[in-house]
């Protein structure tokens, strides 16, 4: 931790944490203001036009731009949108310049939500941002709006304590977390680069050190539509999809089997998820199904590439095919629809973690836990690709994807005050 | 068969033969007329108003009425609507009175079709009605706008034979058929009756000598959407929803082994069929899916009634529920979503089928066969409920509900042939 002044390190610890907490209504107001934006994909632009109005407020150099102002499909790792308009897709990059020699950072979070389902089965409104018993309810509200404003009130506090980074940092709200990851491999395509990179997903204040990647696809699947009075002169899409939905639950149960000798997940009981998320298929009750497309996603482990893994889905797909008459002839169409993600690891030792490790133990007065992470996070571009430390870290909460999800705000407190230590430790501050 | 004049009966044949080859091309031309307009359930209306019009044009007494006119709820063998507006369900019955003091008639065909499916994998446009190799393509072609077609042109070659009916006629064209019977319902609750009532739907020119039922229903699942990456912590409704067909398939099956013993489907081989013609659920490939709606058919025989297999759809269900942790505590919701239709025998030895079976013969030189039908069709108001004799007796066609779905020409015009010759045996007819 470096000052212009004497201030001691305790300190200035001390003096982030009371800045935290004195804005700490207005982290809770502006948290739930971003929970009341539903932001599904491909519906991001207004939040993303709020978040950047809020940046100019603070006097941030905003970079506004979309996913059509980078050549997003000429990189080797941006994967497929399906259907979504890459103009439609905004990215925010706010920048605090700093006349410090400091370390430079990166903060992300992504802004984008997934769908929140029937909203008769939650609680509250599922975009209402309402607090309750000290959490905050809302799709978002966890994954990972939270994190999101940790990180723009943990600048916020600095600023307020009357430090400055001594650092560049580059505060960056995306899209496509849950779908690509097209959003943050954007900004590194538009030319973001610090010495290291936080993104507070909600990890629940461990660092997550090794996650796996994952990929999506689709099953197009076709019948034979006939009268059900004749259905053995047809054939179903429906009971054909379920056919194959059966192979895949069963060449997941062999990937898992051969994880067990995975030097990260071997003691993470299945670490590898295969998920139908999507199904759609059939247009009448009394006709056989002449279509049904499955939306899935599998995951994979350190050690295996998402083009691994792709080809194993093919292999999987073809083996099903020849165990079913009817498939054997009329083979499901295939079509890559979204992730095509790296599993990643947070390779121990970096200078990064210790200065992390250091703000969570001041603010916690405990050790950081490390986890293993099913999921994927945006984190894999940096650390694989570019060759940028990158963090995992972030508030806990409850329900990713489920309903009545929430965060808990002491946790939030807590997390914006150590992002906002870590980033006095990592890229030191100045006395503004 | 009667006449005002001394003309034989052969003679009367001979004619009405004549006149029906014709009009075969005006009638090729009306039936593909017919085909292109869409139809679809709930997107009747301009069909029906088109028929109309054509009814009107041959001065016969149009009734149109949609099912918003009747009390239809009301009938004890009305069945669910599922969200379509009985104000848009357009019914027509055109009557042509008679001052001769013959046997009465209903000649009835249902309009409505089923969707068409993806129409790439049609060789023709589904909706074109084109001809080709002496066939006529499009949904509906064989089922069964041939048969109204047949049933108009029969006694337009009456007509133009120089005859009339010595009976009174109702000509009707009704929708619903496909999915709950209430169209051809809603003309018994409109007060139309006769002696005996002819649906020509594509039977081949075989007498429907029995019917199934059927009932359809639809199970709303729900699942508990989480991550996939926590998929054990969740509950996809999606797999609910396959252990739910695999249980009505096995039920299906014990149904099938029962149906062994029935006096009239013991020969035909898994008479009972259940079918899932619509699968949609869940929002998101990366989570498990938070519901999961399907939409079912399941046949009955003779000797059972709705109510026993609505009773028996309700037990498979709670059975099903019970087998599996999540749906025991979380049971699918149960919907009726259309048909509730009886099964029917057309009882041999009625004056009607005599009628038939001569003029049968008479065009196609051998005996009528019989067939029974894993599928429903709209005689069983007529012989369940009102104890009118219904014959169920059309042409030949090919692909009910699939693709490339066709009616054979040659066939449409004797069967046009054979239906004058009924109205004429059954009615009698005079020189006009």
């Amino acid at each position: 931790m470096t000052t212009g002044t004497l201030t001691k390190p305790d300190q200035i610890a001390a003096e982030l944490c009371a800045a935290v907490d004195r804005n700490f209504d207005d982290q809770i107001a502006f948290l739930s203001r971003m929970v009341q934006f539903r932001s599904l994909r491909g519906h991001e632009a207004p939040q993303q036009h709020w978040l950047a109005e809020q940046f100019a407020k603070r006097r941030y150099d905003v970079d506004a731009f979309s996913l059509a102002d980078v050549n997003l499909m000429s990189h080797p790792k941006a994967a497929p949108m399906d259907g979504i308009d890459l103009a439609g897709s905004q990215q925010v990059v706010a920048t605090l310049n700093s006349k410090g020699s400091g370390r430079s950072l990166i903060l992300q979070g992504h802004i984008d939500v997934v769908p929140e389902g029937p909203a008769d089965l939650w609680d509250q409104p599922p975009f209402s941002g309402a607090v309750q018993d000290g959490w905050m309810f809302g799709r978002g509200a966890q994954d990972m709006k939270a994190g999101v404003s940790a990180m723009i009130f943990a600048l916020d506090a600095i600023r307020d304590a009357g430090y400055a980074p001594a650092g560049r940092i580059h505060l960056q709200t995306v899209t496509e977390e849950e779908s690509t990851g097209n959003g943050a491999l954007s900004t590194l395509m538009r030319g973001y680069r610090a010495d290291a990179c936080l993104i507070p997903e909600p990890t629940g204040h461990t660092l997550t050190r090794a996650q796996v990647g994952a990929v999506w696809f689709r099953l197009r699947v076709r019948g034979t539509p006939v009268h059900v009075a004749y259905s053995e002169a047809g054939s179903s899409a429906i009971l054909s999809a379920m056919h194959l939905v059966r192979a895949f639950q069963d060449y997941t149960k062999a990937l898992n089997a051969r994880a067990l000798d995975n030097s990260w997940f071997r003691n993470v009981k299945n670490p590898i998820k295969f998920n139908v998320g999507i199904i759609k298929g059939g247009d009448w009750a009394s006709s056989t199904a002449a279509w049904c497309e499955l939306d899935c996603r599998l995951g994979l482990l350190p050690g295996e590439t998402p083009r691994q893994a792709m080809r194993g889905i093919e292999e999987c797909l073809t083996e099903a095919h020849k165990a079913d008459e009817f498939l054997s002839g009329n083979p499901a169409e295939l079509v890559w629809s979204g992730f095509q993600a790296d599993a990643a690891v947070c390779e121990p030792g970096s200078e990064a973690e210790a200065a992390l490790s250091a703000a969570h133990h001041s603010v916690f007065q405990a050790p950081m836990q490390e986890r293993l992470s099913t999921a994927v996070n945006d984190t894999r571009y940096y650390c694989v690709d570019y060759g940028i430390p990158a963090l995992c870290y972030g508030p806990y909460g409850v329900g990713p994807h489920a309903f009545n999800e929430r965060v808990e705000l002491d946790s939030l407190r807590k997390t914006t005050q150590s992002i906002a230590l870590f980033v006095a430790n990592w890229c030191g501050v100045m006395r503004a």
